[in-house]
């Protein structure tokens, strides 16, 4: 490993004679001498390298074009051109990779759809290299939110025999090769596995033991959707906290988005500026405000209520009982609160078993939060900690107690009130960044009839 | 939430009227007053609570049984029992979730098979809450090691195309029904899918990009293999960097280990002690000589030649251009250097297509980090930069091209030297905690004919 640029570029004096290696972005000639601009995807930022027209190993230069690696010796020195602090003025020059002109990121400007293409590529332009960077540096925030408030990461199983009843369609994994007319039992597993849609139900067993968990890991749907918002595997965070109740588990989620968006604004100013110029120009802006004020709290009835009376037409009809379509809920969002906002206590018909149910008989302890330009960015509810109501949703549900002996045992043994959510990382990501398609928020992207690399 | 009995253990002087909320562990009673010993989950100790006989709310105490849910209200006072700083005085006590005498977890004593059985429920025990906080601790600071270094965190694809050739055995991901004689093409993808045995591949691609990068998510093998160090589904560390050759790599691979056990020594003290008296007493020694001194090197050559002068009787022979065998490993990393050690420098026959080939034209730049009591805890090495060295090494390999032409852009265009490892993180954590069995430092383990939850 090499001193890398971001490194360099936050020298506090001119240095001689240090070493720097990346690849160039682009190149501009004159008589004298030849500019480089070389990044080693550190940092936005490119440095900028001179390149003596005198200089014996100049003579490299024609074969130096676009994504060619190089190494470069040099004196690091103020640089008189604006909007740069330094510059390597190169003593020596040399090529470690050339980039001949079959190089597809030759010109600046391809589109998205293009990049999907060759997403091996991509992450060396701009939009994607800010993207990814900010990917990390996201997944880490989400990390030290969790562990800060002594919360611990539980790593829920990908393969499973459960199937978190009603979050989605299912990928089956298999040993078995396909059209032999083989049973379940002579599987790797001896039954049927999926890859798991959620990790909620065995991180709940774990915050029956551990108190406060949360998850983070790839998540999977079957479903046949090619919108701009779905992927068939995608990162799910998902804490899970004993003694906890709905208002609780809301409190948390606005925490958990305002401490993710504050690490946007203060850990990726480059990348953010970047976006606020290219993709989003409301971007900043929108973050900001995110973080002024508590998020408003509207129930699931209120909220019919005020579409009903909004005297907007929609193109699904708002009725109590029936789940409200992205509409409904941008309408919430954007035009009503103009801002983040939780809809809590859903009808009980339209929600899964495990969550509470409230004393009105009718709904449930479940909330959404909504954000806006996104919709719903965590979804969550207070569980079902009662044995004999949590029987009888199951029963409700055709849903047998011997499949799901293990979790009814954390209702027969100390059950305690807890609650948890979960929030689809690529959706904050897409929230933080402005980028409008999960398919660019994601290093390699699967969906229906994509699984490319 | 409520506050945490973590928390709560850490006040530094007396308190009145709090509220803590916990499990139950012990129950003892005398004439005058009962002590529970409840805990939370959130750290290994337990708080003391005294409930005097005279308090209306102790009629609950029959009911109140090992492994109840409580919620008691009452003053922290010093405790006059020898080891315990605070114990709380009871002014009310509330019982939140029955467990009759059918809980699994009545005496202690339970063998790890049993609990194996129970996953659902062992995380309770004192034994499952230490790994598993352990587990959480340990995956944080692992990205703190790669974020505090300018590490970007990528998420590689789990469902891929690629096999990351010679890495394991698949699983196949499909959406097809069982015995029937569906085309690939009718699939969720459009072709076959499996469930990745390794990022590294797609990691190249965003090192090639964004310069230092690490991967930290599950994989997977489909071997019937059942020892107590194979399991089918593992999380995975794997570092990949440009510019940046064997040696770094081993380096890397060497502070990496070290800081991983320097967190476990500072950050697990609670935890340590437990396993350094229940699991292994040499535990603490080991993990403090890890840290001691630069881990030795010896190349494959040098390794082959001291295991043939040791004198030893192995089962295997020792042969130069076979893999060694863990009997051999151990023998090197406990016998010969008493402490981790490096062994690079493979024979080309026995590695994948990827690794850079030395000069000597008979062995690539591989290298293979032994830890005492484990043996390899972590594989890398210098990956081949060199397009027609690669092109040929596929080829010996037949390999086509056309599967792997991404993998070969990287070559094409700005190709830099690059390296990386895979750390296996439940390696990690057995040699960390001295658990001898990778079943129990996995919430819910994976093997063949297990994935119950």
């Amino acid at each position: 490993m090499s001193e890398t640029l971001r490194h360099v570029l936050a020298s506090e004096s001119p240095r001689s004679a240090i070493t720097v290696r990346g690849w160039v972005r682009t190149k501009r000639e004159s008589k004298s001498c030849a500019f480089l601009e070389i990044t080693d995807g550190s940092c936005f930022r490119g440095l900028q390298v001179v390149v003596d027209a005198a200089l014996s190993s100049a003579s490299l230069l024609p074969s130096i074009l676009t994504g060619a690696s190089v190494e470069v010796v040099g004196d690091l020195i103020a640089s008189p051109a604006a909007g740069q602090k330094w510059e390597l003025q190169a003593s020596e020059l040399r090529l470690l990779g050339e980039a001949d002109a079959s190089y597809p990121l030759q010109k600046k400007g391809h589109t998205p759809e293009f990049l999907r293409t060759i997403a091996h590529l991509r992450p060396r332009t701009n939009l994607f290299s800010n993207v990814f960077r900010v990917r990390s540096r996201m997944a880490y925030a989400v990390h030290r939110f969790f562990q800060e408030r002594g919360f611990f990461y539980v790593h829920t199983p990908i393969i499973t025999s459960s199937d978190c009843e009603g979050a989605g369609e299912l990928f089956r994994v298999t040993t078995l090769k396909q059209g032999t007319p083989a049973k379940p039992e002579d599987d790797f597993f001896g039954r049927p596995t999926y890859l798991t849609v959620s990790g909620q139900l065995q991180g709940e067993t774990f915050a029956c033991a551990l108190g406060n968990i949360y998850t983070f890991g790839p998540t999977f749907r079957a479903e046949n959707s090619n919108t701009a918002r779905h992927a068939a595997e995608f990162w799910m965070i998902e804490p899970e906290m004993a003694f906890c109740d709905l208002f609780a588990d809301m409190t948390l989620a606005e925490e958990n988005v305002k401490y993710l968006v504050d690490a946007m604004l203060s850990e990726c100013s480059e990348e953010l500026e970047f976006f606020g110029k290219f993709i989003d120009k409301e971007l900043v802006n929108r973050l900001q405000q995110t973080l002024q004020k508590p998020f408003e709290r509207i129930s699931y009835t209120e909220a019919v209520d005020l579409l009903l009376k909004s005297g907007q037409t929609f193109e699904h009809p708002v009725v109590w009982g029936e789940g409200l379509q992205t509409e409904h809920e941008r309408f919430i969002a954007e035009q009503h609160v103009r801002g983040p906002v939780t809809i809590y206590n859903y009808p009980k018909a339209i929600k899964p078993f495990y969550m509470r149910q409230n004393d009105d008989g009718k709904t449930v302890a479940a909330m959404d939060l909504l954000v806006p330009g996104i919709g719903e960015i965590i979804g969550g509810s207070q569980r079902e900690e009662r044995l004999d109501v949590l029987r009888a949703a199951m029963q409700h549900h055709g849903l047998s107690e011997e499949d799901y002996s293990w979790y009814v045992d954390l209702r027969r043994y100390g059950s305690v009130p807890h609650a948890g959510y979960g929030m689809g990382f690529e959706r904050l990501l897409m929230f933080v960044t402005g980028v409008s398609n999960i398919r660019d928020v994601i290093p390699f992207a699967r969906t229906p009839g994509h699984a490319a690399y």
